[in-house]
């Protein structure tokens, strides 16, 4: 009774290549939460559904994969709740679990949980896959990779200082210099601020969402769209302010100056120019401040008063990293009160999520690995039979206690087969030996095959090539 | 609306310091891994409902977690089929993906999917985590890690003596050669064997289950559940055989010798007194006579030939390692059709899993964890107000530029406040300035405040301390 294995849509497997190219992005960023300070946590794939529902919106209810209670299940459903055939109903009386499908829902309910044994503010990373049951597309998978690191207990802007330059610091090591990128910026604050501005705050959350599609339906889309919401010829007004058009008109923005002044003086021209902005601007203008004083190495950090990052829980600052073709390689933002739905009030927080799954492919369609050293075996033993294996078997273990990655060929293999192994193993030196006992060690991609007599020799050998 | 957050039970939070412990013992079997030549791959948590079911029995099947169709799932699901109310009929119509619940069934799976790129024999090794809707008790999660290295595609039993020699590695490294622990080893081929040369074979599988009892209803229980499933006198006679009590009257065996020496002995002995058990133990007899040639650090490894592993999927050697007061912390064995079920036959392989989170436990409670440095932050900047953020924020980023992990304090908070903060987070230097704007650096351990006037100065005192 055999199948054809498959995977679930969305779902993949990743090969030895594929991990050690994984594992090198997850170390660079790993060193780079650790050198700003922030601590490793995990919590479980499951959470209680309770949890999860309701924090994100309707829409990301939707995209929760929910796990049904085990053993006789639909024992205490009844039977009209079962009759009425209604999914959503019947969902919260046989599953009570489900995967979380992101880590901030998470670390909120860890934080509420333990806020008595954690010393705030509190700087936490977490590197977990997260599950969505999401229309699977490229670069869209339904279990992928978040690196998050968050700062919850300050509201002091630092710390968005502090996640910039850790931005930089990743993404410098691993583009290294060869690839453009932009960090985008811009305050929810400011946002409502222009929308106050022209009188029409109650339509915020709708014209969030309508500016968010700048990139599907572009500039004219937008503007029919705001004016299908009833902004009349505000639409026009309100898009040429967020577009930024008119700060560039402006003397003191137009005049060639490095990116960073150029945004200040957007800053300083909104907070001058419109009112309710002022204080979005100037926390912006605080962090954009520090970084020209601190300096950046390749990120191009730029102001973008349309980012909008979908309506979540942002209250302040919003982060987001792109590079060309390609959907956010990373985001984040302020919250004021994400630990409030579990009970703990007025706590700020703010924090970024590394996409590792779609730097992965920015990293591979731009060739951007280095090359991998060490990683796999080193040294295989051939075996051309049974005084190869007694021969060779000794020596395999003090290779392995002298930290060499080593194995030795456990089948009776042809000679060519043997050398097909060690070539897609990346093996680098292949030792043999011929029917008079003598032993030779050659690397892989050379020719020159030399003699030794003692695991003395051949340690040398492999250790000064 | 705020609830009390909790998590499923059976399910667990890991702090900053159980994820240090965590990585360290993850970083200690996976360094072995490597150096015995297995390379890492990755499998979705979720599989095909079809992909999991049927492979480990029924017992297996009731501990997988299944995960509810998205949408409108019940829909399709005909009204009788419904009404029933039957919950394993209904499964199968509203679940088709699950959890997996080893790591053993999806490399199958994956060797199968993608047996065109793999090179045989395959060395995998594989860390995530698990999930059995098992009864949560101590010592048992319903998520936990498993840290799984095969070979497929070999059936020499050099793998097996390597897998016995990482095991060898990873717990002289893990315990210091501070605590005891047991290997021990079986053949499935010896205890069938056995059975067969008492003429009660068809039994074999009954047989199996209630020896497997041994160490929860003793030796008595054992004999009256054998004579329950109608063994009869035969049963005293198998035991006493099985419980290797004949061995040890044996003058060979009786005699001051070596573990090994001991085993061998068995062993022998086995093969020559009782009929079809020549084949097992003859294959044990290679594994302990090169683990006698290769000799072992710290591992006692010991014939139990009533070990037994459930009935599963193993056909040839069985490992299982234990410490005194604590189930078992690593399993494993030979299987010779693990792929059969999804199309490939005939493949043989040898693996075993070392349980983390089992490990974790041992490891604290006997205090065998090693005092972590360096992986928090070492360096704590101070901060009293504006001209400190403004003195101390380049130094920051400067000390980070220098691999140092470092934090300045972001919020205006008292002296003492901050004192908490680095006490707890394990800060190993303190920087702080007085009215005078003199700066001054102190071990959070010592007494002694150093002043500095630069930032390297500050490298200096701190790189050398």
């Amino acid at each position: 009774m055999s199948q054809k294995p498959s995977i679930p849509k969305g779902t993949r497997d990743f090969s030895p290549i594929e991990m050690v190219r994984r594992n090198y992005i997850f170390d660079v960023i790993k060193k780079s939460f650790k050198k700003y300070g922030f601590q490793q946590i995990e919590t479980p794939a499951m959470e209680n559904l309770s949890t999860l529902v309701g924090t994100g919106g309707d829409e990301s209810d939707k995209l929760i994969f929910k796990i049904l209670n085990s053993g006789d299940y639909l024992a205490k459903v009844d039977k009209e709740t079962l009759s009425s055939q209604n999914s959503s109903l019947i969902t919260h009386h046989i599953s009570e679990k489900a995967l979380h499908y992101d880590l901030t829902v998470p670390f909120a309910r860890y934080v509420v949980q333990n806020q008595n044994d954690i010393t705030f503010p509190f700087r936490r990373f977490q590197i977990q896959p997260v599950w969505r049951a999401d229309k699977p597309q490229k670069g869209r998978y339904r279990e992928f990779y978040q690196c998050d690191a968050d700062i919850i207990g300050s509201d002091s802007l630092l710390n968005e200082v502090d996640l910039i330059k850790m931005i930089d610091d990743v993404f410098t090591e691993l583009f290294k210099g060869k690839l453009n990128y932009t960090v985008s910026i811009n305050n929810r604050k400011i946002l409502s601020g222009i929308v106050k501005y022209f009188g029409v705050e109650d339509k915020f959350e709708q014209i969030v969402v309508v500016i968010d599609k700048l990139d599907k339906i572009g500039e004219q889309g937008v503007i029919n769209e705001l004016e299908a919401i009833g902004l009349g010829d505000i639409a026009l007004k309100m898009l040429t302010l967020i577009y930024s058009k008119e700060f560039l008109e402006t003397e003191e923005i137009k005049k060639p100056q490095s990116q960073l002044d150029q945004t200040i003086g957007m800053l300083n021209w909104l907070s001058r120019n419109v009112n309710n902005t002022e204080e979005g601007a100037n926390e912006l203008l605080l962090v954009f401040e520090s970084l020209k004083k601190l300096g950046l190495k390749t990120a191009k950090v730029i102001f973008d008063p349309t980012l909008a990052r979908g309506l979540g829980y942002y209250t302040g600052t919003i982060i987001e990293v792109k590079v060309e073709n390609f959907p956010s390689i990373t985001g984040g933002g302020r919250y004021d009160d994400l630990t409030g739905k579990f009970g703990l009030k007025n706590v700020s927080g703010v924090g970024i999520s590394f996409g590792a799954d779609r730097i992965y492919d920015v990293l591979l369609d731009n060739n951007l690995y280095p090359e991998f050293k060490g990683d796999s075996t080193q040294v295989l033993f051939t075996n051309q039979g049974e005084a190869d294996e007694n021969r060779f078997l000794p020596m395999l273990f003090q290779l392995r206690e002298a930290g060499i990655n080593a194995e030795l060929y456990t089948e009776k293999a042809k000679w060519q087969k043997q050398m097909v192994f060690a070539e897609k193993k990346g093996v680098k030196f292949i030792v043999s030996a011929n029917e008079h006992g003598e032993m030779f060690v050659k690397e892989m991609k050379g020719t020159d095959k030399k003699p030794f007599s003692s695991i003395d020799e051949l340690l040398t050998i492999i250790q000064h090539s």
